[in-house]
């Protein structure tokens, strides 16, 4: 509950705030500045838990994502305490029961971002500084991205010898309508900056400081947080599976979803708050 | 047809004319200027019926679609006139009868936007003024889309309560390959300009005034119906079927669809006329 | 093997080349200047075993494709050599059975420019001049594309009074996220220049002089090429696969390829490098 | 309605009955019996009208489809009508131009025999004596088959020289688990009977005469109209839809559907009925 | 692990044994005799804790599921403790809301049974006396499925007035080629028995008893107990994904499956071991 | 040319005739009979080119698959020549880079069988004796299979070690209704025989000895042979195409395809056959 947040979201690698003056937000904090938030494995379940725990929050209907300090979103991961499982012997030396391990964990990696897309809320992510690798991946199963004009990105990947596989090649060439870039900053590692990122369409806006850029992000949050979550809630979940279907496929699944949802009262409440010129109220979800 | 298109082609809320120096064009215009152009239940099935009939009739290249008046391509659905059935007892208060009731209407409601994508012959909408929610719905099923510089454009939906459900957010992010972008103004119906609209790729080309507008979309309409029929009908459908599959997929389907398309005539006789430096003629398709 | 190059890669229409100062490079120019560098058939039987030689060479890691001479990358089929199966009694007078031949032509002729894109190592097209029809076709089979400011584009087969069939229609929807331009520029055939290929996402960059831009593709496939090719070939099959299906698909394969992949001494070796701040080597794929 | 159905269900080639005694049933007959009920251009246009109709008539729960007469289901199409778009020159002599228009053809005429698949009601065709070509494509289309002892089925059209293009070769290998035997029957054109038919699954029983047949069919019919329409109808349409995707999607879209379909009334009645024992009266749909 | 099972696989409504002469085998019951197995709500949390621990497990290599006592594999669902959300008020009367509420259970609940799908281990079901509703949902998802003579089988869910949910519609058209039988029985829910169960592929086996049953499953699972773990654990997932793609994705995943996993040892293990005649021994996974 | 067949199709391992007294036919048998048709590497590149051959062989309109000899059809791989890749080094000792090698290698050796499936012409495989492992692979990818009495199955791959990835458990699934069926016997590894196969729909019928076996075999294909071969051709094309596609994509490709096909002459020449009760004659394709 938001209201009992306090003690309910007491997390270790997150600061969860819900600030008073915005009904209905949720400003989850990467908070690990000294490391400039660099994750390390107990961040992403962590992470996992935080966008689970606000999925079903029915206090919560937006949420605004960035990273602690003034350097980084997040430098990435910590490579210092790369996942043991590379290394270690789990799985004995059979390359077939190591692959089988490796697949596991690498699925359940992927899994705590994909804690991110798959949560009810629609999330902003604003990223500043140091936004590398794991920031990448991270920002691309939000809905939007902004950042400031001193943000670095870089999809960091291939500079440490793989394939990035938690769901930067899955999620860019869906978000970003520029195959060609996708394809060359995944192949170079090479850094882009702001202007670039926005050129392409991987964030939405540029702010000046990262103090500009969370008030952007929390006026995003503010006003979907304003409007229906029926309809808001809706809208996140049949765009991305418009984003993965024919548009035939896409339109029947709207369909089946909206001959339940179009029976809400936020509908009425909505054309009424409209005709007499007020802003609207409704239940929670 | 359209020789005589007068008598066949009258409608009460489309304007449908065929400008006598444009050979091949259909331009048709939405015509209830006095209401923005909103949209009442009967324009859409009229529209349905606009669509099919250009799609098969062989003096038809290339249509343009416009908003009658000086205020609005269309300011969307008339809420006045909101469809009766979501507040009606059509169904009876059984919620899942509603359900039955209310997907039976939004299928046939999008089958008459899907009219515009599945017409053989390639569309242009050519927006000015207000042109909100119904007017994105209704242009992301067109093939091209220009817009005045005084356009005003809102993916309106969520304002009133509810997810979009006749098209946008199925087909917007298969047309803007911006999705961060797409889930803002969908989720928030924040209202967007010409710049932005261009910027992101939503609309082609912007211009000064709605006579300048239309002008150009003519002239793109033009363009299009001095080429050979067979190689623009298929070009549409090979673009649209490509949007939806995977690109093995789209390349087995084109070459059994040129397998038929390319044993026309109409090669040989554009390459004649390539080589002897004049305008083809082709036959009605 | 390109260590023993100049006798292996002994093309007609295609000179390969291996800079000698750049490792793991190689750079193929379609070399029939005198005519634009325009295509006749046994051009692309070449072109496909030029890719699939390169594709399994593991002295080379990323390819740079150009055209010879200061005129064309290429102006795209020579139509005095249009296909002559088009014309041609193959098959004979039945229509069904031309077709059959047809469509089998129109495979073949597909699959010579999918050896592009199926070619393991990254491929970076650098287009001047006119690029004109099979120009886009072929380019929109590489990875990454860049251009001279001078250079001309056109989607050119509804000038020749057909759909396009081996391959744009296909694929230029997958990597420009602007549908209304491709379909706009894919209907008209007009000519489009630089600056708009580069607002759309068509090319990466621009260049003033075709010596730069060859020097900039140069410079982005050696970057590519210092990396491990272990990450970057799994890169490119990563993100074409994505490209194909829905995100959760995506992953899913992702975690399997990696399972294997991710094994590679790669890793330890380019993270040790990391550390050190030295350039790392990896051996050969 | 089919209380009044005499009047409305006024059709020229089909005979429609609501058995007195079977409450919520229609009972189509095909109805040329003096031509083996084969079919000529207007029966399925008529067809399609009869099914449509029946679709959304809240008085119907079931529907037996069977043919009128001792002999045939149907001996397929009237090949002395056969359609003339393929022997006359609409579309003059153009290749391409004719491809057009038999592709409309082609379309529409599928879409005659989709509209049993679409229609929201359990369709049992019951099927006797003659049952060739279009009466495996027709059949195909329904939910339940059933047949005679007596009855003669064939896959007809190679042997007129071409590939069945009305559903048989879509529906065949998607309701018949036997590929080898759909092969087998549809490049062969042999004649199979009740027994093989029933061995491979096309039909689930086999009856001793078109009485004992029909009655059959109208028995399954009436006890599943017994059922709560929103069930019936929810598990035909989210059958046909697992059919065509994936588990994992198949769940997913069973659920939205259900979250409207779950809120019906019908549970509660039909659990009371159930402690009860009695039969349980649900609304129309 | 199954060593030191007893105190670990401590469950309420399972009881999960490791019989000491089937080496690597897992045998779960479902354990409510007294109420012929019929489940509550707490039972599928619990099914899933029991899969989810097996599946990694690297002491078990088959499993076998039954039902415990003697009359029933499972009743189904316990309608008198029928899943209160339904009729509760949890998502107040807000239609929508409440849909939202039974679209998360109903995903939840879903996942339950698809734990049986994910688990990595093949599950064999062996059913007796009452199999009805959830029964046919839970065995669906098995891999195997085998029957005493005397079982009654029923999909029920459209006698309590709603289509079935938690997976039968979706699995039973996967694994059973007669569709007009999966129609009839979901659409009728009437009874079935062995065996018609068995001649249209719901079970592989019929038995004289349940204790013959029982040990047939058994036989099975340690026949694919004593095969590599590597090549069996592949065959299931390979299976299940080639079950939901075209064949051309089926290979593509294959293919890079087993590059990681040929490199096992087993195969060496199992061919040497074929050579000279002996059981080869695997280590776990 | 089958005509010169002789001098054209000679091959080391495999025999090709063209019988006499059956027009348009091709027999291929698998010749290595002293190793009971065991497969060595060779031999799969040699099918592969014997099916390409016989695809765009305009004399052949039906195959059929025998094994030499009296005792297997095929007995599998020659494990004693097991591909040396697996035990090599070729990839050097790199985990990644031999997986690279490994799936390059799965993906040509999965080629030579999908020229089986891709081969124009319908095939009948044809077994007896020792069927197992690659028997099973092989004749998944024909059209129709037939067995004798005596023939052993078994899908071998489990018991060296490893998951099947040349093809059978991507196609097992789709040509056998009796999923659980699937997977037991792809789990076990278990033989069965000609009745088993015939009752799940793995074959199409048993005979009693090889000579009557291959006499149906080649009775199958002079039947299938004497059909006007567009529509055989587009038969096989559609359904193949449909078993991978959702229904309505079925219907829209088979609209596409036969918009050519439906042109030929062989409808007309087939039609007046019929109605003069005479044989029809048709046009090589």
């Amino acid at each position: 509950m938001a209201a009992t947040g306090a003690s309910v979201y007491s997390y270790k690698y997150f600061a969860v705030q819900f600030p008073a003056e915005r009904p209905y937000l949720a400003h989850v904090e990467i908070n690990r500045p000294e490391k400039l938030n660099a994750f390390i494995e107990p961040m992403w379940f962590e992470m996992r838990q935080v966008f689970d725990q606000l999925s079903s929050d029915s206090s919560v209907r937006a949420i605004v994502l960035t990273g602690a300090g003034s350097k980084a979103f997040t430098a990435g991961l910590d490579v210092k305490q790369a996942p043991l499982v590379l290394f270690s012997d789990k799985g004995g030396s059979d390359t077939a029961r190591k692959a089988v391990n490796i697949r596991r964990y690498i699925h359940q990696f992927q899994d705590c971002l994909t804690a991110i897309e798959r949560c009810e809320k629609p999330v902003i992510a604003a990223m500043h500084g140091y936004s590398y690798g794991f920031a990448i991946d991270l920002s691309a199963a939000a809905d939007v991205r902004i950042c400031t004009r001193d943000v670095h990105f870089s999809v960091k990947e291939v500079d440490i010898g793989m394939a990035a596989d938690i769901g930067v090649l899955s999620r860019l060439p869906k978000i970003v309508g520029n195959f060609g870039w996708v394809k060359e900053v995944a192949l170079s590692a090479r850094i882009f900056g702001a202007e670039e990122a926005h050129r392409v369409g991987f964030v939405n806006s540029i702010h000046d400081s990262k103090e500009a850029m969370v008030g952007a992000a929390l006026d995003i949050a503010s006003l979907i947080a304003q409007k229906s979550p029926v309809a808001v809630q809706g809208t996140k979940e049949l765009l991305n599976w418009s984003r993965d279907h024919p548009i035939a496929e896409g339109l029947r699944y709207t369909a089946v979803w909206n001959s339940a949802a179009i029976q809400t009262g936020d509908v009425s409440t909505a054309l009424m708050a409209g005709i007499e010129k007020r802003t609207p109220t409704f239940e929670k979800l």
